[in-house]
């Protein structure tokens, strides 16, 4: 489907908002995905509002299409509901568990894809925001959202002010593999990553974080080993502190 | 878009195989979608061999779909290729931590998503299987996976052979919230289940089971506490085995 090969991740915004009926529509077609046992374990904060998004924006590291978008998703992996029918009907349920936490944040990223490929088939231009996972314990509190709730993913959406290129993939052999796993030889690393190392904005990020290759640039500079096991820790007491046997 | 809103789980499928070219496009959507970084941490396995799908069956507790249809997909989170790539290339990769785990998972979930609408909007039909969560361990040996890929979903795609009606949701209220989440009241969750509660299919799930309540054949039937303790136990010792410090 041409939509599909032409998303591209929009980051500049016009002003223009988003009709109602629409964003009902939008966030109607992510509840139409899959999901597990049909127990809708995801849900969805709206942010409009400009003193609210600019309360979010320094959890989202001040991304700044999180004040230039009209719309802010903050896409929730959530048993809270469904505990909540369960005790209301004196069942007793066992959902606050590694288990359903993924089954959860599984259902909430397939409800979240289907409101980006929604959304951009009305022309509008969507950018995931991986801080929410970072920053859970902080939008918990900002968002008041309740024990069984966390925040796992977050969209900004908007009529798009760009018209990027299309980004990098790896070649398909990289994440397609024929009935066992075909585990890569050094030779095989290489080429499979030989065109994304010879790009021009590669080579750019290396040169002006003055790294030796562009790997170092993912370990060294983006997404560092200290930062991830802080905010590892960090994201294991909130889910805790939401009520998740972990 | 009405390709989302008219989709549903295909539990028969005709024996006619998918062709390789489509396949590959469909798998390729998958990896147009959003991902952290453009690391693509995800995978797939394609089992089209009847011989592996036998074996893999029991594992998917024996839903006949996995035999009848032509292709099964097991979409795993995985780091072993970019953790390759990292030593390599002398950079000290620190992705084997319960953040990136979640990173993974929620791009492994939209790369799957992609794969379903893709297949979707060429005539073929598909069903998630979360079965995939359930016995990660034996899919891990059946599979051949290596260290840092770990399977969190499932797929079957065929040509569909039956044409079954839309399922329920709960009302849009039920899942979205604007600005703060609005935990609901008592009467507010009945009405919420009200409509779920009183389709027929529910009433039978009730009768074929004798409980009192739909919520009790959740909790007691299909998904009982002690068995979500069980395999996320289960769970938890199988991400460690593959790398993952949690």
């Amino acid at each position: 489907m041409e939509l599909l090969f032409q998303h591209r991740s929009i980051r500049q915004y016009k002003a223009e908002p988003i009709a109602e009926k629409l964003l009902r529509q939008i966030i109607k077609a992510g509840t139409r995905a899959s999901n597990s046992g049909n127990m809708q374990l995801y849900s969805v904060i709206v942010t409009r509002d400009a003193e609210k998004k600019a309360k979010l924006a320094p959890l989202h590291f001040n991304q700044p299409m999180v004040i230039q978008a009209p719309v802010l998703l903050t896409i929730c992996a959530d048993i809270n509901l469904f505990n909540k029918w369960c005790e209301q009907r004196e069942a007793g349920a066992g959902y606050n568990n590694l288990l359903w936490l993924m089954n959860a944040t599984i259902d909430a990223s397939l409800f979240a894809q289907n409101i980006s490929v929604e959304a951009e088939s009305h022309g509008l231009g969507i950018c995931y925001l991986g801080t929410a996972l970072y920053n859970a314990k902080e939008f918990i509190e900002a968002l008041e959202l309740p024990k069984g709730v966390v925040p796992i993913t977050a969209i900004v959406l908007g009529y798009p002010a760009q018209n990027p290129p299309l980004t990098d993939r790896l070649p398909l052999e990289a994440v397609m593999h024929d009935e066992t796993y075909a585990d890569f030889s050094k030779d095989q690393v290489d080429q499979l990553f030989a065109e994304k190392e010879s790009l021009a904005s590669s080579k750019q990020f290396v040169a002006e974080n003055q790294k030796e290759n562009l790997a170092q640039v993912f370990t060294d500079v983006r997404y560092k080993k200290q930062d991830n096991e802080f905010f590892s820790a960090k994201l294991l007491e909130t889910l805790r502190e939401q009520g998740f046997q972990l």
